[in-house]
């Protein structure tokens, strides 16, 4: 029997778990928080990722290591490598961790990107504010946490500010100025690569996020053949150049009918979470079933999807379990403000049918800003 | 959060913690072996269910009980009664357990049942031999394990050797005689009752046994709607008599169109392993709704579905996991004769293509006899 171990213990490593067991593997899950709520079904190992007793004590223990984050240091990632196999590679979180690195391959891939510059001074953050023009965003080349590492350029004017916050990290770093993106739609492709190079998708989703947390999500999102196609070929380009093994999110904006790309997420993704009912096979089995080297299940959906985000506490389970295909995911986290703690899957057989339950739970959670969106797109 | 105390630690309170998990529950396991399977993904109280300090130890950390078999001694689960709320009821496990208790309840409910007569002394033996006439199966009428506690009487010369074998029991365990039943078919209804006494049943399945072990499950069973709405009303008459809580199943044998009540199983149930994949609402996570007093959970089916039971070893999973609609479950035993180890579910639109999955995995695994009867019945 094999032991995957999995670097970060929140809902993503939890629910890996429950939804892979059933290939007889073994879990062990790597953390800095001793509660991190996947430790409530799968052994862990408390220590940081940079620790490298825990990392060796984590490694000798496991068959094969995978993520369930993306800001796991590089470094800890290759030594990990060292002792066993590690899925995604290195070399694809190394990619999808820093910004330029990431969209310098979008664009080499032929993937249209919002514009970009590299930063690497003030002159050329300057140069680059005149060429994007405002508002654009400074940003760090690697992810900050909790939203740091940003400051939003509304005009000109805000050029100094922006330096001052972020300009000595030029050349730790680095810097890069990405574009305002003015966008009427967030799309997501979740897909899945295995070791033999088969490639498969679970249809485009659509997302709605608020204040930058994800909110809902619809599959399949409401897009024409064309688009959809576009959507696909990209993320599939994208996997066969990173030689990529696992799942994986692209997360694409729609601007006038044209697809640009976003981010890539180099893991389970929480716009995938409505696989879980809502597809044949859920993008956490898949992704193990990569992992394992196994045959990639089916990604057919099921109907249509709703998934709705439970951010900061969970509110009452009730509503959504009182609907014929409401299913409720509680992570088993402690509230904070913030915090994803939970999810719910809303499934139906029509658009129609998945709008009035989407109406019912709205009304009975008093949270019809949330459902809103998505009931208005199943009315298109 | 609940912590969910399940008595017996195999493959069933596996499932159920794999399954209820994202209802925001921990669980804790009691069982005698310390490798139990469920041991790896929940934690566990190791000791013997008469042992009250173990009890003791398990109740004070739980907040509900449950359990994954109905050989729990009936005082182990008084006294844990006691302490926390047990579902089922002491009083539906105890008639469960009791082979005389529970074909008593049939009978009065109006659920035919093959003939059988208690057996407190030789005296009555001989007389029941002679109204049941064989051949007749003489047997304790608490479960023995491991198929114990049964003799069969092919003619009434067998009478003196049964009496041998079990006679000495007929004052403390209490014996009782069963008719033989030819039957043409084996059916279960897997059903659910609320806190409430809402009531769900999954679609009727039919179940195919090889030396008393079941090998194949087949949702839902092909036979009329009078059939079917026979069987769903006797699973309801009772459930209400025995106010029971959470999952059962009910074993029916189908006997020249007329169908008699077998077995209550107080628990989930092997022929309902297939509701994970092929269900709405798995009867895993539909048991825990129930005893947590939460709604239930839909319990229709999409499409049809098989389960096939792996017993001593795994077999190779490729030949499955290779189908579009084929599932994995390895328990995460070791291997050995005559163990349950895991399961498979193949799920398919249509009766033909479902077929034609068996047909490809039967050949594959080499186990033409296990499919056999299913394609079969699919075929007709």
């Amino acid at each position: 029997m094999k032991t995957v171990g999995i670097l970060g213990g929140g809902q993503l490593a939890r629910m890996m778990a429950l939804s892979a067991a059933p290939l007889g593997l073994r879990f062990l899950v790597l953390d800095t928080a001793a509660d991190a709520c996947a430790g409530q079904f799968a052994p862990m190992v408390v220590g940081d990722y940079t620790d490298e007793a825990a990392l060796a004590e984590f490694a000798s223990k496991i068959d094969v290591a995978t993520f369930d984050f993306e800001n796991v240091p590089a470094e800890s990632a290759q030594w990990l490598a060292t002792r066993v196999p590690v899925f995604p590679s290195p070399r694809a979180l190394a990619v999808a961790q820093d910004r330029l690195a990431e969209k310098t391959l979008f664009r080499e891939l032929g993937i249209p990107v919002p514009d970009f510059a590299d930063i690497d001074s003030r002159a050329a953050l300057d140069a680059a504010v005149v060429k994007l023009g405002t508002p654009c965003i400074l940003k760090t080349r690697r992810l900050g946490y909790d939203g740091k590492g940003q400051f939003r350029i509304k005009s000109p004017a805000d050029v100094d500010a922006a330096w001052d916050a972020l300009g000595a990290q030029a050349g730790t770093v680095g810097l890069i100025l990405e574009g305002f993106v003015v966008f009427q739609r967030e799309l997501s492709v979740v897909a899945v690569r295995g070791q033999d190079g088969e490639f498969r998708a679970w249809p485009l989703t659509e997302n709605w996020h608020v204040d930058g947390v994800l909110s809902a999500s619809l599959a399949p999102a409401r897009v024409d053949d064309a688009m959809n196609a576009v959507a696909m070929s990209h993320a599939r380009k994208l996997a066969e150049a990173l030689d990529y093994v696992g799942v994986f999110a692209l997360e694409l904006f729609c601007r006038d009918g044209v697809l640009l790309a976003n981010e890539l997420a180099p893991r389970v993704h929480n716009s995938g979470h409505w696989t879980i009912e809502g597809s044949e096979t859920s993008q956490f089995q898949n992704h193990l079933r990569a992992v394992l080297g196994l045959p990639l299940g089916d990604t057919r959906m099921l109907g249509v999807a709703c998934m709705l985000n439970w951010i900061g506490a969970m509110p009452d389970a009730a509503a959504v379990l009182g609907e014929a295909s409401g299913h409720w995911h509680d992570y088993g986290k402690q509230p904070r403000a913030g915090r994803k703690v939970g999810h719910a899957t809303l499934r139906a057989d029509t658009a129609h049918e998945l709008a009035e339950a989407l109406m019912r739970v709205g009304a009975a959670l008093d949270r019809h800003a949330q459902v809103a969106p998505v009931i208005a797109r199943l009315r298109d």
